[in-house]
C-alpha cells in the first residue's frame, strides 16, 4: 500500500505527497515499513546527533567544559531564539571563537512566528541564528580540541568532515566510501544512505547499543546527547516545533529529529526502535504528519501533541482555513 | 513509464516529484499524456482565461471601455509590479471600484527579486498587489455592469462565482455539478476537475473552437484574451516570470499559464493543443521545468527561454550551487 500525506481542499485530494519509511531496532532488524525502506536521501540535520558524537568521545566536551545545554543545541535544528543564541555563543566562546568563524549563512528561523516577530523588531538574522550554529560551534570546538586548523572546517575534505563521516559510517553500517556527500544548506557535508540504516543507527543511538570497538564510549556519549535533549527540550528545536514538543510530551521516551526537505527521525525508547522517513517530494509540512502517523502506529497512544501537528491546515490570504493534510500512512510488519 | 522531476544534490537524487499531464486537441482527442491524465485536482489561476471571458462575452468590456491590457491583466498571475498595479487600478475605476472593494488578500510577490526589492522600499503588499488583482477587479467589473452587488462577489452563491463555473463547465465538458468546488488562495472559487478536460479547454480557447450555441461570441473573446496577452507578455507575470517568457519567446503561438500548486496549462497553437499537467505533491518549482520538456515533446524547438528555467538550481544558505532540478519527463502518444 502507498503511503500518503494528502493535501485536501474543499472535499477534493489536491496533492499527495509519497511517504516511505523503515523502523528497525538495535540489531537492524527491519520491524515495520511503508513505501521503499532502502530508500537512499541525504540524511540533513537528522545526522546531527552522530555529528555531535565525537565532540564527546574525542574529549573536546570535557576539555572544554562543554555543557549539557551546549551538547543538546549542538544536534538541534533550532529556531534562533534568544537562549538558542546564548547557548551558541557559550559554546563558540569555550571554543575560543566568534561568530565570525561560523561558516553557515544566515536565513529566518524555520518558525515564522519567530521570523516575523524578528522581522518587526527590525532585527536581521545573523550566523548565529541559523538553525545549525549549534552544530557548527561544536565542529569549531572539535577543531580547536584536536587542533586542527578552524579555517575551512566545513569542507568534505576538513579532518572535522572526515571524522563525522566515519562516525556516521560506524552507527549506520554503511562503509565511508559508499555514503554519497553533498554540501548541507548550512554548508557542510550531507551524507546519502538508505533510510533503513538511518534507523538503525537511531535505534542505536536510543538502545545504548552503539557500534564498534569505540563502542562504550559512544554508548556514554549517546546517554549523554539524550538525557540533554530531555532535559531541556527547547532546545532541539524551539517554540511551537514538533520535535520539542515529542521530546516534552514523552519526557524523552520519543526523541524526534527533523532534517531538511522531508526527512525525520525518531528513536523509540520503550519499543527498541529507530524510525527514518521521508516525503519522496521532499515536503517539510507533510513530514510531521507522517511522523506523527508512524509513530502512533509503532507506539500507539505514547506521542500526545497539538491537534495542529498532526492536522495541519491550509490557510489561504484571507487567512481563511481552506484545507488541510490528511495522513494515509499504514506501517506493514513482519518482513 | 513515471515521469518526474529530480532534485540532485551532489550525485543522488534527493528528492522527486512526479508529474501528470494531458495533451488535447480541440476535438477532444488525447494526443499525448504521462501519469494519469485523469487526474482530478484544482484547475487554480490557470482557469483565469475562462473566468475572464463573461468580461468580454456578457458586455461589461465593451460598455466599460476595458482595454486589451486590463483583459490581459484579468488573466494573469502576476507579480504586483508597478505597471500590473496601475492596469488593475485602471480596471477597477472603470469598474466605479477601488482597492477597497478587491476581496483577495495582500501577499508578497510571487516572484522572490521583487518582494526582497518591495521589502527593501519599506513596501508593505497591498490587495492591489495580489498576483490575482486583475481577476479580481474583473468579476468586480462583470458586477457592476449585470447590476449585481459587488459586495460577496467572490463567493460560490453570488452570480459573478456561478456564472464562472458554467463558463468552465461549458469549456471544459464537465457538467457544473461534477465540477469541485474550493476556495482559491485570493478568496474565490477554485474549480477541480481532470486534466484532460483542463487541455481540452486551452486547446479550444487556442484554436478558435469553443463549445456551445454561444461559440462565436466566446471565440471572439478568446481572440481577444489571446492578443492581449501576446501584445503585452509582461502583464500576464512579469518579470523573471516563464509565462512572461514563454509568451515572448514564441511571440504568442505558445500561450503558457501557471496555476497554483504544481499546475499548468499551455495552448499550442501551431500543434493544435492544449496541455494541461499537474506536479502531483504541488510543487511549484517543479512545474516550471515539467512544461517546459512537455513542450519540448510537443514542439521541438519552438519554446526557447533561458536555461535556469529548464533546470533550475537548488542555493544554500551560503548562496552556492549545492544542486539542480532534472527533469525526466517522456510523454506517451496514440493511445
Amino acid at each position: 500500500m502507498t503511503s500518503t500525506i494528502d493535501v485536501i481542499r474543499g472535499a477534493t485530494v489536491e496533492s499527495r505527497h509519497r511517504v516511505s519509511a523503515a523502523a528497525v531496532d538495535a540489531a537492524g532488524r527491519l520491524a515495520a515499513w511503508t513505501g521503499d525502506p532502502e530508500l537512499v536521501t541525504y540524511w540533513r540535520s537528522c545526522a546531527k546527533p552522530f555529528q555531535a558524537v565525537p565532540l564527546i568521545t574525542d574529549g573536546a566536551a570535557h576539555a572544554l567544559g562543554v555543557s549539557d545545554a551546549e551538547v543538546a543545541l549542538a544536534c538541534a535544528s533550532h529556531n534562533g531564539e534568544a537562549r538558542h543564541v546564548e547557548v551558541a555563543e557559550g559554546l563558540l566562546a569555550k571554543a575560543g571563537c566568534t561568530e565570525a568563524d561560523l561558516a553557515c549563512g544566515a536565513h529566518s528561523s524555520l518558525q515564522p512566528s519567530v521570523a516575523r516577530a524578528m522581522a518587526e523588531r527590525g532585527e536581521k538574522p545573523r550566523r548565529i541564528h541559523s538553525n545549525c550554529s549549534g552544530k557548527h560551534a561544536a565542529m569549531l570546538a572539535q577543531a580547536r580540541h584536536r587542533g586542527w586548523p578552524t579555517e575551512g572546517y566545513r569542507l568534505a575534505e576538513h579532518p572535522v568532515q572526515r571524522r563525522a563521516l566515519a562516525e556516521v559510517a560506524a552507527w549506520t553500517d554503511v562503509a565511508a566510501d559508499r555514503i554519497g556527500q553533498g554540501v548541507d544548506g548550512c554548508g557542510v557535508v550531507s551524507f546519502a544512505l538508505p533510510l533503513r540504516n538511518m534507523a538503525l543507527a537511531y535505534a542505536r543511538l536510543g538502545m545504548g547499543a552503539p557500534p564498534g570497538p569505540e563502542a562504550p564510549a559512544r554508548a556514554k556519549a549517546a546517554d549523554r546527547i539524550l538525557a540533554a535533549i530531555t532535559a531541556d527540550p527547547f532546545l532541539i528545536a524551539g517554540t511551537d516545533r514538533l520535535c520539542t514538543a515529542v521530546v516534552a510530551a514523552t519526557g524523552g521516551r520519543v526523541i524526534a529529529k527533523i532534517g531538511a526537505d522531508g526527512v525525520y527521525c525518531a528513536v523509540l525508547r520503550d519499543a527498541g526502535l529507530g524510525l527514518a522517513l521521508k516525503v519522496e517530494d521532499g515536503d517539510g509540512d507533510s513530514a510531521r504528519p507522517a511522523l506523527l502517523a508512524a509513530l502512533e502506529q509503532l507506539a500507539p497512544g505514547v506521542v500526545r501533541v497539538a491537534e495542529p501537528f498532526h492536522r495541519p491546515v491550509i490557510r489561504n490570504t484571507l487567512g481563511e482555513t481552506v484545507g488541510r493534510f490528511e495522513a494515509r500512512l499504514a506501517l506493514e510488519r513482519g518482513r
